[in-house]
């Protein structure tokens, strides 16, 4: 039995995170496995109700489950309040209390969605890079920082254990895949990048069957237009991965259809890559394949259920390539559905094979 | 008169030199004004000479002058030196030497080219963004900075100075062009961004004409690379500068074609943005526009000749339409030209003119 905390947030996240709880009950059924869902409050919804965007009973509920699962924070409600007060402020919040130091971000392309991206076909086609991007360190949590008057400033710092740990990860999921890492730095102007590169140097020595290259970050954002398919596994800090990972999310033309996960020592986030999108909140035609496509990644990476993931992404790859589309990546000659018609068109898809 | 210190450095940087003071000469005489070159050595050539990439003789000539024209620098034979030494640690001297504190980085698209990238031609067809970078600051040149075997860490900082001058830069430059300003930073996690929100915000006050939004860098980046057309002036930090100007200039799909103007108050620096590609040094064969094109920038920039500056642009794009290339951008069907034959074609055009 697993316990799975369902943090929906703000916009479409309780849409997303509804088709995707269905999909884990129907593939909880079929691989004989139980989940145990508990729902808690995060971002705007929580700061309306508690004025605050994280309660300590959220976290709670998460520290008391084994996986949590997020939909989407933030809207245009909460957009003027003091920063640690806004919605995003409790995503910072809870990857530093959960400890979730490696952030997964997968760039893939649906072969039948190749057409929506801004990039030529044939420039993406193939496309598979894996992001890990670190999330609990660098700049984001570096200390001093503050501003006054006079000047604003920040502390871009990593420390051994940190750089080494996020390494670890790369080299391991490169293993899984085509052993080769690209780690992205600025050694060429920042000391934090020069120790960052000594520190991964050092910690590939226990993977000599990984192939090891560094890139600049201006370059690495350069080559992720040029051509993505040089890429397997992408490994960089915090700032950069944040820049990176969105890049490539954003060259396989379906933003709202990747998964991320969020991973810690103890305990494991996954959440949509897309964002609450409340212009659409409540209508029933959000896209509900990147939530499913998160719920996919937590069946493999948290619950070893590698079979059950497969068939979800290959569920939802024959959806697709069947010409269903929700509103946000119709064209025309597509049939367009609804949040709901998506979700169970990928349940009868994994209830065939 | 005008004196020009020309800098080729390495690998093809004295090519395309030679290529632009060419054109710089013809365009003197057409417009009665003359121009005085005084050339020094910089980046490994200098290394080589003097074991350091950047001379207190090199900076003399510098200060001695009205603009820097500079080549390109770097390449293998030094590519494992110490930091300080290597080719690209004079770049980051010069521009704190001459206060260059606004770096431009225009991105448009030749319509002869709009093939070479790999966006889509649609998508890309229009774009005009100048990106104007912070040079001088931020995280670049903050203190304290450093590695031990433990940790390593920069300080990303802005001085509301700092901030004034660049913004005020970017107003007066969007007044010449659309009137829209986006201001890229990373306000949501970094004290140093709100900071910089702010003091852009003060600035504005006194450019009302001009429309002023604000975007994250890691949406910025994507939105580069999602409908590039959006943008006119974009204003940012030196890193996401570093950043976004390459993709900005990666989805043009003529990295070896688009110019850069460095300002600063009292002195200006030109160079091409590809790198001393050193794999076609000496053969003849560099493409010769984005010096030529760098030119073209200085002579409206630090030398008011806008009509020839005009004149020299014009000349490029009716040298494309005729189907020629160098050899970095040639396809099938073109007819292929050196670095000699192309500045002959651009000077033939600008004669015509
Ligand atoms: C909302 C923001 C704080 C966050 C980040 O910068 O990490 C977001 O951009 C992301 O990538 O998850
Ligand atoms: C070579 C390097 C120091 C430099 C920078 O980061 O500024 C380069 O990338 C550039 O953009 O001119």
């Amino acid at each position: 039995m697993y316990r799975i905390a369902l943090l929906p947030g703000d916009g479409i996240g309780p849409e997303v995170v509804n088709a995707a709880v269905k999909v884990l009950k129907i593939a909880g059924e079929k691989f004989n496995t139980e989940f145990e869902f508990k729902t808690a409050l995060i971002g705007g919804s929580s700061y309306d109700k508690f004025k605050t965007p994280l309660t300590d009973e959220t976290l709670d509920v998460c520290y008391s489950s084994d996986v949590v699962f997020l939909g989407a924070v933030g809207g245009p409600d909460w957009e003027n309040l003091e920063h640690h007060l806004k919605p995003e402020a409790a995503l910072l919040k809870l990857r530093k209390a959960l400890g979730l130091f490696a952030n997964l971000r997968p760039a893939r392309v649906y072969n039948s969605m190749l057409e929506n991206s801004s990039l030529k076909a044939d420039v993406l086609k193939g496309t598979d890079v894996l992001i890990l991007r670190e999330l609990t360190g660098g700049i984001y949590f570096g200390e001093p920082r503050g501003y006054d008057d006079e000047k604003g400033f920040n502390t871009m710092i990593y420390t051994k254990e940190e750089v080494e740990r996020i390494a670890r990860k790369a080299f391991e999921f490169a293993r899984q895949r085509n052993k080769r890492v690209a780690s992205v730095d600025k050694a060429n102007v920042l000391e934090v990048s020069q120790f960052w590169r000594k520190v991964v140097v050092e910690v590939r020595k226990d993977y000599p069957d990984v192939q090891l290259n560094h890139m600049y970050v201006d370059n690495a954002a350069m080559q992720i237009v040029r051509d993505p398919k040089q890429f397997d596994v992408i490994l960089t800090s915090n700032l950069f991965g944040d820049i990176l990972s969105d890049i490539a999310a954003m060259i396989t033309g379906s933003l709202g259809m990747l998964p991320s996960a969020s991973l810690g020592t103890k305990y494991a986030l996954y959440e949509p890559v897309h964002g609450s999108a409340p212009d659409i909140a409540g209508k029933g035609i959000a896209n509900p394949i990147a939530a499913i496509s998160s719920a996919a990644m937590m069946l493999k990476y948290s619950f070893q259920m590698d079979k059950a993931s497969e068939i979800i992404e290959n569920s939802i790859e024959n959806v697709l390539s069947k010409g269903y589309r929700t509103k946000d990546i119709f064209k025309e000659g597509d049939k367009l559905v609804t949040t709901e018609e998506m979700t169970n068109l990928i349940i009868e898809e994994f209830e065939k094979i």
